[in-house]
């Protein structure tokens, strides 16, 4: 731990947990959901939306960003803070995910892979992930990882475990090195990553020595990729039995409301996920009763808002009749306005668990969630 | 005339004017730009960007419509007042323009014609026209008018200007009639179409046809449609030269600087152009130095708004790097961004516009907005 996050723990319930986690950057609250700008955007929003939506991060992905438009130009223009013009938090995945997806050549030192831009090489390793996000500024940097697919041999699953391990304490080390020669200049924290696949032994040994190597935060890696609940729960939760309390827990790439209340109920403060972005594009809203395909004939004339509900800005004008003409002939208003809805509506969710849990009755909204949506 | 505009001239330069217009739905200043949301949106912005914009108006289209969702489901969400929940102007084209792209058979009493949607079969007349505006519900409908690609034969002119003459005198008692049957409801204003191709007699006599019949406001159609300005403008003084100066004056799809400031000259008072949005798809800003091309490598770094001078919310707050990057990995909240300041600067130039006519200087200001951009 490099002492750059602190958790206070607010209230519990079961194994779920309010906190204030304080960084460098100020203080959020978790459970924390954290909208993912790839690029450098959400998908039609700005960042005056997601401030308006009362956002307290966005998420943005170091493989992209170094090829598009390259770390050294976000740096030159502010770092992702002064690009962005965001005053919230902003973690940087370390772009393991997408290299991995891509069937790099990986070796012991790190990984090479082509750019989906333009086909060119290019190189990432645990101590260039690290040089790559202190040039983009964000607040939390993850160390890169190794994500394998699910389902993977446990030959797979093993190498993996070990390149991961291997790589957090080089990454770590990377880490210290920037921190001590950028002296007085604004702490980023690092978070490491637990793998592992659906293996719970592999699970609780990653978490051992993740832990071990130490970290201002941990993730939780290489789940949520296609494998049943029933098969992340378990996996989720020989993780969670081995983390420390006193730092942020972080499920990668989770957002559907099942998976939100279930790892909340396993003690997971943050979260990320393109759902709420990728459904709006797809023409579906997220509501109280459930996911509505916007592009079914019923909607034609309906002149109820998405949910009614929701006191989003999208919700507060526009009816689903409207919204669907908008989807049905292409308008990018659509994208936008639906985009501004299931945002607000995920964000909705996670005050809600955050003030269930307060109340004591976080059992009773689990319960809720689960009879809507599974 | 049924007595739907009522127009106090506020100032005078020459031939330009500023004007209040006053309609059922409330009162605008002219010179006017208004955006144009073809399908019920001007594309990536809301009603409530385009209050935050400050304009007075949104233009709808008719034929795109009344194919996509149908005026019977606009009416039904309360007419495009309450499908878009926008309490400004509204002003529906007739969609003459649209149909007679699309090469349909015409005979006297209307035009027939292919859904670009679906390749279904519809027609239009004079008197449907009327009838689907009416329950579009916007504060100005426009005649059906026969819209001669340029250049036209004098045959070809001579035919567009006859039948649009008699489908105007149609429009005209089918909107009278219209307007009787809804008596206490909120009265449309119909414009008339001054047609004629570059011929300027025939500008004249159409104009003088035109208001022989009598009507609310009058548009000139047919023009900037690839014509020369030294083509358009003496054909535009034809018409203007006969146009009565106490109802609006309305240039239909025009709204790069030059010619606004030419129009505006010869005493147009409404403009309509999808300029600005389309130039912000594309990446061309419009600026105080002329068009830019956001694409261009040499802004990769540049930390300067689009504008410095402008005062929108884009120019607030991003940089043209920020904004080439979206646009380079084809994030949607580039074209967002981009229509907000486009949109912006050409209400702020007409803004400028009335400025200039109020206090005597439009002539220095014509002289500035061609130096740049011609």
């Amino acid at each position: 731990m490099t002492g750059a996050t602190k958790v206070e723990v607010t209230a519990t319930d079961g194994d779920a947990r309010t906190t204030v986690v304080t960084t460098a950057r100020g203080s959020y609250p978790t459970p924390a959901f954290m909208p993912v700008g790839t690029r450098g955007a959400v998908k039609h929003l700005t960042s005056a939306d997601l401030e308006d939506l009362g956002s307290d991060f966005i998420l943005c992905n170091t493989y992209h960003l170094m090829l598009r438009p390259g770390a050294d130009v976000v740096a030159e223009l502010g770092g992702l803070h002064g690009f962005l013009d965001w005053k919230g938090h902003i973690l940087t995945d370390s772009g393991g995910y997408q290299v991995f997806s891509l069937e790099p050549k990986v070796d012991d030192d790190g990984a090479q892979f082509r750019s989906t831009y333009d086909g060119s090489l290019h190189r990432l390793t645990p101590e260039l992930a690290v040089a790559v996000q202190e040039q983009l500024g964000a607040d939390i940097q993850m160390v890169l990882d190794v994500c394998a697919p699910l389902p993977s041999s446990p030959q797979v699953l093993r190498l993996a475990l070990e390149r991961t391990a291997a790589w957090a304490a080089r990454a770590k080390a990377a880490h210290r090195r920037g921190a001590s020669r950028r002296e007085g200049e604004h702490l980023q924290a690092l978070f490491g990553i637990v793998q592992g696949g659906t293996d719970e032994a592999m699970r609780t040994e990653s978490a051992q020595r993740t832990v071990e190597i130490g970290f201002d935060g941990y993730g939780v890696g290489g789940l949520s990729v296609g494998e049943s609940r029933e098969e992340m729960l378990p996996a989720l939760a020989a993780a969670m039995a081995e983390l420390p309390t006193d730092v942020p827990r972080y499920f990668m790439g989770l957002g559907d409301p099942v998976g939100l209340v279930e790892a909340v109920n396993l003690g997971i403060d943050m979260f990320d996920c393109v759902l709420p972005s990728r459904h709006a594009r797809h023409g579906t809203l997220l509501t109280s009763e459930g996911r509505l395909n916007l592009k079914n004939a019923r909607f034609a004339r309906d002149p109820e808002p998405p949910d009614p509900g929701c006191l989003c800005s999208t919700c507060a004008r526009w009816s689903r009749g409207y919204l669907r003409h908008l989807l049905q002939v292409n308008e990018p208003t659509a994208g936008h306005l639906l985009t501004v809805h299931n945002m607000a509506w995920t964000l909705d969710l996670v005050r809600r668990i955050q003030g269930a849990i307060a109340a004591g009755t976080f059992a009773s909204l689990r319960r809720e969630v689960l009879g809507v949506w599974e």
